[in-house]
């Protein structure tokens, strides 16, 4: 078969979405939904992907940023059949064009290959079955089964009306009617616009076969014009995506409480509790454990870790065997080694942790590297910062760091030194000794507790 | 048209709430039912509110407050009709009369007002049909499509019980014949009650046209008389809300996991993920985005802030472009000037903070003033508690206060001040120059590690 | 009528489920399967609990661990019918005998008491009745009404095919006839194994009446063979409990968003707010609040007090009275007396708080004894581990613990004792005193702020 062209039409405002953003870039799944229109395309491996751009035009080709993208514009909102004619002249005159749409984000590859598959005289029609089709383009049928007209919803005489298949927009052309067919389009109807609809009938006439396919759920078809849809799709989306690694073996405490907006890797009989949010790319490994409410963007998580609830992890890294949280954040930046606690009110940033050391109570380790089996006592603090400048502490292996320490950078904790507690460090402490900086315990003779001011 | 009073029925005691509260007390979206039942009913401008009380009357009457309700006791619960007939020494000879319910909190203003509108002879009911109404006094209509009776599920023949067009127990009544049919119900039932249902009767045998008016969807005719009903209704409100901020562009990461208990106002761009809570009066502006698990109460937020995930606001301002979270939490009190960043694990109470200011890391700030571009490190503190007293701290513009400065109130950072980490300060720090309070760092000769006792 | 016996199968690998644990013990509400299975069986007080085992033999053994269950080894996995033989040797030669499954978690007591009434002759089976039957045993029943055979779906006539009712596989056996009609059994068939269901033909053919019961509801009849179906059963799990508990009159502000994993008792008026997680045994009293997204597991709350957002409760004991939370984590071994405030970032463990004592504000109390009316300030620390041994702190009564203080364990602070912010404490704090640790405040005449480097 000839090579394949996609179109995305992408260039409606979205008025009812009341936002500054294009329509086409508001997120489904942590990603714009035109940005998921292209790669569902691109993994029909077309030799074309042309995106129909307009209102908001400059916004949405720079957040594609994709060198393969051809762009058309259409300046004036015309219709689709004027959409795909913008396009015209980015498609080659021979093989076959998928037309797809920016805000129908969550078309399966399946049916697009199904769709494709059929398309043996270079057209096809995606097409749904709907309890209730008022208000669509209707499917009429000839006796044979065959497509002969899609009959807009006020158009419909009572016969049609009572049709439930429905017109979802996507289809497949052949190239080398497209000039005609897009020349012959009139826009002399309410709305005064070229609709693509209208090439059905042109190809009939023609003689061409239009088979249809329809699609696997509603939900494929489904397009947003405000935010209530965008939410629905967001959820089908979610609910598609708990299916699919429930179906893999992880084990979601619950399938509606659990949003992944990017991609999530697994290994074997990894658990995720209710109410986890999993950004970018996460990987977890064999026996992981996520406890609830857990948030992770771009995290790696090693095998046998658990992640206690309201635990924040973003660009980090968790070795094997680790205990984090609860209410444990790890920014970015953060590299834990095997066997690491990190425990509840502790923030984690630009520092390594060795293996075997504990960081388990309300401290802040910030530009750091740490060594293994380091205790960090609760209140500890690297103070990394001068108001200009960060500076690195370093702690070496083996190093208790007694509670409410303060390493002011850029300072050494040697190996297996011992820092008493409630010490500020301002120079290196020797290597396994006992370093304090602490006042005289005193007892004031003759005080008299506060009174209630009036 | 004569004027319009609006009598609720809040009598019954809610047995099946098992509850020390009474029934119509019982919040939802964040208000008690009666509340919200009165407050829809003042948006029809009545002349008058009535509320029917009975059970746990003296608490009822004291949490609703509110000055232009007239309050009729019931103090035996003898049925509907009884109920009413308490209202009738506060209502007008003339007009009509409104009959709600205070356990049936979600019917909305507009098929009220649907209602009012077709009383024309100063009489309506509210009705629904139901796929199974079963239990339902059904509405029997004439062969013109009148209604002309109610009967009650047990009293139908075969061809009622197939009715499923039921009695909400809302309707318009005429005040000059209140007198009349009220003293004419009997109590000859089973339950030994007056029931108001049976002025349909009277009504229709007086010549009355009884028009009758469906209500949108069912929950606007849903009682509540235990807590799975209560739960049930609870979330149809919020998804009705939820709904609401959707269309009207706000972003919902999860139309099902947001909860609003009181007003939510918001400009353009905003988005909230999931699982966040709304109490009070909070206000949103353009750009705002809030994070997973958020909890917010009376708040207001000025447009570009960034609320990352489980941070806890109450009575609190945040000003433009500010940085708050994870985990942070602002009490009552708490005034952010544009561009603060508070981090996690930090808690500001009864404090302002100026333009620019950071407070980053696990830090408390109570009772203070500070200025602006100030940096407060990690682990600071500011002891405003003497046991019996509280006294303020005040930072001046540019302070840089260093990581566990401890700030004994009342004490003033002077302008510029820089403060060493660790420093315990009890008197006024000067204006550009270091201050500390730290002990020597000191490293002890010969010390052995402590040996793990047997 | 003779003795009951319980037969459950639960030898099946569960590939499906893609775990290195065996499919039966995979947890549903907190609780593997098989232990609800057995849990459930156990309540219909049987003379004998006979659990067939198979793959992972040796781990489920383990794990359910109860002296009363006989466990028959199923090494080869030949069908249900064999798995029963298995069995055939622990189960006396009279009574009868019911099978259930261990993957079959939420068939109801209720439904398995009314199969034992009607099982008359020693024989009967439940049944389900599902809109699409397609896929399992149908239930052909006689012109009379009688169960006479179940046909497997892909031996269905097209009369057959329009059954409905079909086969859950649980059932009531006559135990004198198992020796028999277990013999009998061919495995003639696809899959070439031993079918339980064949009995109901010999049954039939001998002549012995096999009444039906039908589950009220499907879920009870559901087996797990995927983490999906898991999911879902789950989910039903905690949709029945929050039922329940509404019904008992707890407060939930959405019935969708709890899970409770063990077992929840609670006195009146108790109030739940959404996302929060119950474990093991948990015990709330009158009034309780809980807020929303806490976790609590194995915790007893008294009346009255308030547990605010994010809290995260293990193995601990809360008294009458108490404000805990937002963000306060109690981890085992903490005790709270009446009216005691435990705020935000703060964490406890393995320490009592007397009556009406207060730590509001990121500290850490570990290994310690807190006498009534204390205060501990921000920031504070028990240093209760010298790297390898843990100490107790001691705090008596109305102690004022300043801000920011760190308890180098074993320490005392004796009644009455006020401790400066800041200190460090080595030894006894003395009754009724002043007692600090503090370097003194300095100016540094001359100083530089750090300059950005380059």
């Amino acid at each position: 078969m000839d090579s394949l062209s996609v179109v995305i039409l992408a260039a409606g405002k979205g008025k009812r979405m009341y936002s500054a953003l294009p329509k086409v870039l508001h997120p489904i799944g942590g990603q714009p939904m035109l940005a998921r229109v292209i790669a569902t395309a691109r993994q029909l491996q077309p030799a074309k992907i042309v995106v129909v751009y307009g209102h908001g035009g400059e916004q949405v080709r720079e957040q594609i940023q994709d060198p393969d993208i051809a762009w058309a514009l259409q300046a004036e909102q015309l219709g689709t059949g004027h959409a795909l004619k913008m396009a015209l002249p980015h498609l080659p005159k021979v093989g076959r064009t998928l037309v797809l749409y920016g805000d129908v984000p969550l078309t399966t590859l399946a049916t697009l290959q199904q769709l494709l598959a059929v398309a043996e005289q270079g057209m096809a029609l995606l097409v749904d079955v709907l309890p209730d089709a008022s208000g669509y383009g209707r499917i009429v049928r000839n006796a044979a089964g065959e497509i002969v007209a899609i009959v807009e919803d006020k158009d419909c005489n009572p016969q049609q009306k009572a049709i439930r298949e429905i017109n979802t927009g996507m289809l497949v052309l052949p190239n080398e009617r497209l000039d005609d067919w897009l020349g012959a389009l009139k826009n002399g109807n309410a709305q005064g616009e070229y609709y693509l609809t209208d090439v059905i009938g042109l190809a009939v006439a023609d003689g061409l076969a239009v088979p249809g396919v329809t699609v696997a759920a509603s939900w494929e078809a489904a397009g947003v014009n405000n935010k209530w849809q965008l939410a629905e799709l967001e959820r089908q989306l979610q609910l598609n995506q708990a299916r699919a690694l429930l179906t893999a073996g992880v084990t979601l405490a619950d399938p509606a409480r659990i949003d992944v907006r990017g991609e999530l890797q697994h290994g074997q009989d990894v658990s995720i509790d209710v109410g986890c949010v999993f950004e970018g790319q996460v990987s977890l490994g064999d026996n992981v454990q996520i406890g609830a409410y857990c948030v992770l963007k771009n995290v790696t998580v090693a095998a046998g870790s658990r992640i206690a609830p309201y635990s924040h992890l973003e660009d980090a890294v968790v070795g094997e065997g680790c205990r984090i949280g609860p209410y444990a954040r790890l920014r970015p930046g953060a590299r834990l080694a095997a066997h690491v606690h990190v425990g509840n009110f502790v923030e984690i940033k630009k520092a390594t942790v060795g293996e075997g050391s504990k960081v388990n109570h309300l401290s802040y380790i910030g530009d750091a590297d740490i060594g293994s089996k380091v205790n960090v006592g609760a209140g500890s603090v690297t103070c990394n910062y001068d108001g200009v400048n960060k500076y690195r502490t370093v702690i070496g292996d083996g190093v208790f760091v007694g509670s409410g320490t303060l390493m002011v950078a850029p300072v050494t904790l040697e190996e297996g030194a011992t820092i008493g507690a409630g010490s500020v460090l301002t120079k290196t402490a020797p290597a396994g000794q006992l370093t304090v900086a602490r006042a005289k315990q005193l007892t004031v003779p003759g005080w008299q507790r506060p009174q209630k001011l009036k």
